[in-house]
């Protein structure tokens, strides 16, 4: 650990040791501890300040409000050649996944594709972790995940759906995977509660307040108001089709009917995650990696200063790779203070 | 059929059949002129305007050019339990579908899942009715296609992607299946097409003109310019995915690699497929049409007069079931004179 003004710099393992010993301390075992460490510290290297060590705390109050269960042994259940089912047993996502990927791989490699439905889990993080560890093996994965109710559809004026998350990686010859990862609504809850607490105004068109009138105020998004999907009615489309691939399809709930009421400071949707992961090489076709690789330099070569999904994730990546993991004095002895 | 004024009324059946003649007399085959009539004279029924007969010029034009194969004879590769290619010999997509659409039926229903990969292959027409079959029979669907090179990234001067459409199929109980199809650019190639014919200017945001510039103007973007993606840099992402889904996985050509300049008349895109077919009642999961339902009901009642993706195609189908399907003197006399 270095300091420098009001900052710390961290390695990798010496904030995942830290993030591993502040989720014993509030009794997950060390299979779930351990998972989302390495998650959390991971997200925190990469970006966006909207999740990684920024949800601790909401993942505390969730853990000690009892609505999740930080002790929870997943179920898989074989369902066919290309297809696994989990009962999450009310846990993390991210276990479902570890538990389940020796499996997933298994199909993959023997049918060419498979899917993972999963439900009563809790995820509460980005999304690509989940998924570039396949890209990272030549494969190419999707993944989608519902949320707590906060998204209204154009015209309505009660939230329906989650922020519902999807993400995408595949890999890329010569270079890192190719991974997004984005909320299907105009912004995601956690940018909403940056918004606010900074006291900024956001671009039209991300949310309604509570009498359903737009509104430019992300305070009045998040007291009764509601989130919109990105992208109009296309937009709109995308996140109906990502809730019902992540909670009708999966068999978990849906965002609109996760109720944690009698959980006080629960912050985690209990809903479902699917993942499909697919062999690009099957059948022949070995120059995938390699033609994607041409298509992102011709996407660059077409204008100047060009970003891809993704890159910036990649450019934080590889800062905290030499640099460390910068957080503030604060917020280190924040995590402290957990112990 | 039945004449009012500057417009007639053909049954179902008078359309496909008319459509049929006019294929067979530019010599494609028996099995590819029925496949096409009965695509096209869906979505002539089912709207919108941009595709359907509307597109038989392109078409036929295509066709006498040499571009596009009328009698193709495409070859099924059984790659895995859960995986075919096709190469389409050059010919269209749907006669593609067809032909491997009874052992991927045999596929999804053993293993859970599917994948179809199609490559060489041209579409010219909307995607519902590729995969509103499977959300018929209880399955749920999704495909992607890469188009001709028309769609700039925020940033680029020239073109890289197709229109890229995308489109969902999943059955609701009680009702017809929940359908949507559209392209991932913030307009289809089509509608572009359109607007220039009528003289609209475009919403903010639809494409640059040939000097990268922000145009407003159709005739702009036709003439050297570009469109852009839906929705931002989300919308740019999913584009990304549906160019990377339809050809590098399928081993079809990049929207950027068409190139049918020796082809004069040519319209098509000759790029790839690919489809992804899951069974929801996998593992126990029956009640996945009834929660389909359920939050289609919840999204309805959210709001007044709330539209899902779908709805107006299905008013359009039921219209034209009891009023016949619509179309000008005009065309019926360039259809005619096709003969």
């Amino acid at each position: 650990m270095r300091e420098s003004g009001d900052a710390v710099r961290l390695s990798f393992n010496e904030l995942k040791d830290l993030l591993r010993r502040v989720f014993i301390k509030v009794s997950v075992n060390q299979e779930t501890a351990e998972l989302l460490a390495d998650n959390c510290a991971m997200v925190e290297r990469d970006g966006p300040e909207s999740h990684g060590v920024f949800r601790i705390e909401g993942y505390l109050n969730t853990l000690k409000s009892g609505w999740v269960n930080g002790c929870a042994d997943p179920r898989i259940e074989d369902c066919g050649e290309s297809f696994i089912r989990v009962d999450a047993d009310n846990g993390f996502a991210q276990l479902c996944l570890a538990r389940a990927r020796p499996l997933l791989l298994e199909k993959v490699r023997r049918s060419g594709c498979a899917v993972l439905m999963v439900r009563g889990s809790h995820h509460f993080s980005a999304l690509w972790p989940d998924i570039e560890p396949f890209a990272q093996q030549g494969l190419l994965a999707l993944t989608f995940v519902a949320g707590l109710s906060v998204v209204a559809v154009s015209g309505g004026k009660t939230p329906v759906f989650g922020t519902n998350p999807l993400a995408f990686a595949c890999p890329v010859a010569g270079s890192s995977p190719l991974v997004f990862d984005f909320a299907t609504s105009a912004l995601s809850n956690g940018d909403t509660r940056i918004a606010a607490r900074a006291g900024h105004l956001l671009p039209d068109g991300c949310g309604i307040d509570k009498s359903g009138q737009p509104t430019n105020n992300p305070e009045q998004i998040l007291n009764g108001g509601a989130l919109l999907p990105f992208g109009g009615h296309k937009g709109a489309a995308i996140i109906l089709m990502v809730e019902i691939l992540a909670a009708a399809l999966t068999g978990g709930a849906f965002s609109y009917q996760v109720d944690f009421k009698n959980h006080p400071g629960a912050e985690t949707p209990k809903t479902g995650q699917l993942l499909i992961v697919i062999d690009p090489a099957r059948g022949g076709n070995h120059d995938f990696a390699a033609r994607v690789a041409a298509l992102l330099n011709l996407i660059r070569a077409s204008g100047e200063n060009i970003r891809i999904a993704g890159d910036k994730r990649l450019q934080n990546r590889a800062r905290a790779e030499q640099q460390g993991i910068v957080i503030t004095r604060a917020v280190l002895a924040q995590l402290n203070g957990f112990l």
